[in-house]
């Protein structure tokens, strides 16, 4: 496995366990446990942080002239950061809706 | 017409269907129509699907060591797929919002 | 600072910007401030105008045949554009959502 294949992996499984939380916070907020919906999140920016340090590594290869070749995979995983990424700040929206109808 | 690009069309136009199946659906659930807003979801889940077939297809052809070339319009039938993938999530949440407030 | 490096910051930019607006309607949807949140969201689709004006040019490009080369910087710009549309559609939603609660 490549540097590039293993970069992918770790953010896949950084993002997939970020996403898995955001999503649990969510139905936490559908039951008002709000406190535990704000810990699922803070679960979640722990990992999208993880998998935010492989995607800085890379971004920062490529600024330094070392270019960094197309891969399906890694195209893959870049997507499911950002996406996660921006369900994350949904995620806010939506536990403050539930809040606002305690 | 090569396979990519027939590929990236399959996936933007099932994701595109899939999209306004979605926005639909949150505008019914606006609309307190929740059976018909489910409905639509069901109905952008079966495009998403098709979209799927092909983004799977391709993952497992560089997975077998058959490099898939960087296509620009193939990544942005990828970010279309994965943005709305997610919508999906984000609508089901909403439409639960609606139906508290019912 | 090649074609494709200047476009991918220009996106970055313009959409970085579209989506501090977006934020800050949401922020402003929940203090019940409608029209300035859908001022807010007017900006944005100002700023999203201008990087899809950037995304379209390459891939037009691509289209007439001058292949469009893979830049992670540039992957990383079409990311945050695709998602920020995205999270302009449930900014919306969201606004409905907080104006409902009244």
């Amino acid at each position: 496995m490549d540097g590039l294949e293993l970069a992918s992996f770790q953010i896949i499984s950084a993002v997939g366990a970020a996403r898995s939380s955001i999503i649990e916070a969510m139905q936490l907020a559908r039951q008002r446990k709000f406190t535990e919906a704000y810990q699922k999140i803070d679960e979640a920016n722990q990992f999208l942080s993880d998998g935010h340090k492989e995607h800085v590594k890379l971004i920062q290869q490529e600024a330094d002239g070392d270019q960094v070749p197309f891969s399906l995979l890694f195209m893959h995983a870049e997507d499911q950061f950002m996406t996660t990424y921006s369900l994350r700040d949904v995620a806010y929206e939506m536990i403050a809706l539930w809040k606002e109808m305690k």
